[in-house]
């Protein structure tokens, strides 16, 4: 360990001008006593804790360049659960914490619970009472904002007017994560406004649509739209936890179900043949049943559809994500479906839902992918029937060839000035492709599509 | 690697429902033509690209739990650089590369390069002209937005403002970095912007002041006051980039100055005999010379105290901050001198600059460090004639025992009921301290602080 405790400052600056002849230097960062000093990896001279960031440092005649490489690592928790708004059931309030935690110790403390609670006004109408009977049971100080979480009103000042009534009840940034219930404007408001409090609150994403259960709940995106663009504001901040409850959906309208079908379809799609048979085969089924398990399911050794269709949307949702979590990479299969949705979306709201234009851009994709060769005409049938039987709009007279074309013009200027497009190659396995499609062959492909869908449509 | 693409529905939930006995897993994710698979790590089928993050998946009665763990690695240069709005400098639009990336490539394309500068206006009417010519003489495309980047203003407000112009001005997400000229309020400001636009868009960050050179340029913190609280609002997203140039310190009023050595002699005082040495015996000095090198100093082969001053305070605060970027870990020698500033800057608002209220916090904690026997009384002695050497305020009437009371209260709740206090203990080494000081005690120390110190303050 240098010691600088016993060095005056002209010494000091005399050894540091000695260094000057190795102008490229890397080192460690060692913890000793709750004082982090830097070591040279050559001269390793005390034990301490050692960091996961390195400084290095880079001397010219200009002066000193110093590069700072530092790893975050975020954990967060997805938790398929029953009954959540029993009061018996202790996983909103504690279900964030892992195993090894000292839950009990927090619970059983002098401090009563705190917790501060967005619901969704609609959420609000029909389980408002359950989530009040659960935190009044649980003898928690609470409070609930309701609020109008719509795609019209997903806007910065939400995000203030939230973060206004945080502020007057006041949290503990450490230990009251604040909990989101509703759809996916409502979690991805909620996020935003959690990840800027305090520069990070945690927070806890209770996902009550089909489309917020398999999508906006798993990842670390939050968002408000912003100039008349969709989620152009946001961070990425993953909530502490997640809890899937589907007894939510009981309450669903049929076209939210399949609101959130499109997003399981997509996966189906993108990375698993298994899924997209068990959606064209059973799709009218989970419809129907809004995804709820029979008792006689349950029951048995193998899992129903329902059960086995949420989860491996979850799975593989997880599986593109985690390792992108700040979508670093700009390759990503997880973008199938939204490359003209967000122009088409913003263009009609509040027309189609999210998942609705989520299914025009992967049927129109759909029809690129064959006639690139990547897909048969038959697999093309398959997948366009499927999209169907699950009661999704397959075409829209608002995505006209100029929306698409400007869609991908946009994709281009943000991708580094490649198309990354995410194509089917096959069901359930899929390639990201960078070369442009040339005007006559989208013109052509858009033909088809509209000759062929146009009178299923709108 | 588990071929899903080749298995029905039924048979796959029945092979996932045979795993229920192992209630547990490990999963890597491998990268294999664009598709990221989960392995168990017992089985390894498929070679690919490895990604840091792993996905622990806990199977039981009530469903299925995820943990996602995922490390996120930022990367950020902090680079000391002279004559930075010099044409012939090109710096300022590609020092923000690393050596390797292909800078070349990328100002020798086609596209004109773009920048959208946000300048403080005091700075602008300063240094205005000669940014302008800057990006006039290098043929950019540039907007430039001057902003009245006080204290006072430091809200959502101009965040909102800077989205907007940032939004029309149209920047490219990857290769357009915003770039932030002047004091900290400016570059936090803007850092909050970037980081909410599009989730992350890079930023630079240009200090004009001693104080943000030293402190608000090498971190990860952006941030707006909110409901009265001091950068209650925030996110941790460090620049790509920061340029430090002195030479912006030729047109600070001395003021400014002795601010900004406030969180220079904080570095000393926690971790660095050699720089209080340095400031101690040269503080008037590099007051006077605010902070120049003299053409006679460059040339000789020892650093000049300027130059080793702002060097050391550099180096020691990024020891201090990268392996703690997010500020997950709360024992934070940094924040030394930041347990009653805050409360007392608001307060007193704008009477008092940021380094001087924290000088009186420091002074105050000094006593509070020579009452516990950590320091001599000649220590504590000299520590603060170098404050008074440095023109910084010691003792003010608004720092009134209740306000330090109240700040250590605060400070008692955001840090999971432990004080976490930083205090020297000896020239240029500190610990954190968590036990609580007892009010009489308290008292005590208030008492001869302001017997001591009253008579030369305001």
């Amino acid at each position: 360990m240098v010691d600088r405790d016993r060095v005056g400052w002209r010494h000091l600056a005399g050894r540091y001008s000695g260094n000057m002849l190795s102008n490229k230097s890397k080192f460690n960062l060692v913890q000793i006593k709750g004082t982090w000093i830097r070591q040279s990896e050559q001269c390793q001279l005390a034990e301490g804790k050692l960091s996961g960031a390195k400084i290095y440092e880079n001397q010219s005649d200009h002066g000193v360049s110093w590069t700072v490489v530092s790893p975050i690592v975020f954990t967060y928790r997805v938790t398929q659960c029953r009954n959540l708004l029993d009061p018996t059931n202790d996983t909103l309030l504690w279900g964030h914490l892992g195993d090894e935690e000292p839950q009990g110790a927090i619970s059983s403390s002098s401090k009563p619970v705190r917790r501060f609670v967005v619901i969704d006004e609609t959420v609000n109408r029909l389980y408002g009472s359950q989530v009040t009977q659960y935190f009044e049971h649980r003898q928690t100080v609470y409070k609930i904002l309701p609020l109008p979480a719509t795609e019209e009103n997903k806007c910065l000042e939400l995000v203030t007017r939230i973060l206004e009534e945080i502020h007057e009840f006041g949290v503990d940034r450490r230990s009251e994560p604040i909990i989101a219930i509703g759809g996916g404007v409502c979690l991805d408001v909620v996020g935003l406004a959690a990840s800027l409090y305090r520069r990070r609150t945690p927070y806890i994403r209770v996902p009550t649509t089909l489309l917020s259960y398999v999508d906006a709940s798993v990842g670390a995106k939050t968002g408000v739209n912003f100039a008349g663009g969709k989620n152009k504001l946001g961070s990425y901040v993953p909530p502490v936890a997640t809890f899937l409850d589907r007894s939510f959906f009981r309450t669903l309208p049929p076209r939210q179900i399949s609101n959130g079908m499109a997003e399981m379809l997509k996966m189906a799609l993108m990375k698993h043949r298994g899924l997209f048979e068990l959606l064209e085969a059973e799709g009218g089924k989970l419809l129907r049943s809004k995804l709820q398990s029979c008792e006689s399911d349950t029951s048995s050794e193998q899992e129903d559809s329902a059960t086995a269709s949420t989860r491996i949307a979850i799975e593989t949702m997880l599986e593109e994500l985690a390792p992108n979590l700040w979508e670093d990479d700009l390759d990503r299969l997880v973008d199938f479906g939204h490359l003209i949705s967000p122009e088409l979306e913003m263009t009609v709201l509040p027309a189609l839902l999210h998942g609705e234009a989520v299914n025009i851009d992967m049927s129109f994709m759909v029809y690129v992918a064959h006639q690139k060769g990547l897909l048969t005409a038959e697999e093309k049938g398959r997948i366009t029937q499927c999209m169907l039987g699950l009661g999704l709009p397959v075409w829209h007279r608002d995505c006209t060839l100029a929306l698409v074309q400007k869609s991908l013009k946009e994709r281009l200027k943000h991708c580094a000035g490649s198309l990354r497009m995410p194509l089917p190659t096959g069901l359930g396995r899929a390639e990201i492709f960078h070369d442009l499609i040339e005007d006559d062959v989208l013109c052509q492909v858009f033909q088809k599509w509209t000759d062929e869908l146009a009178s299923t449509g709108n």
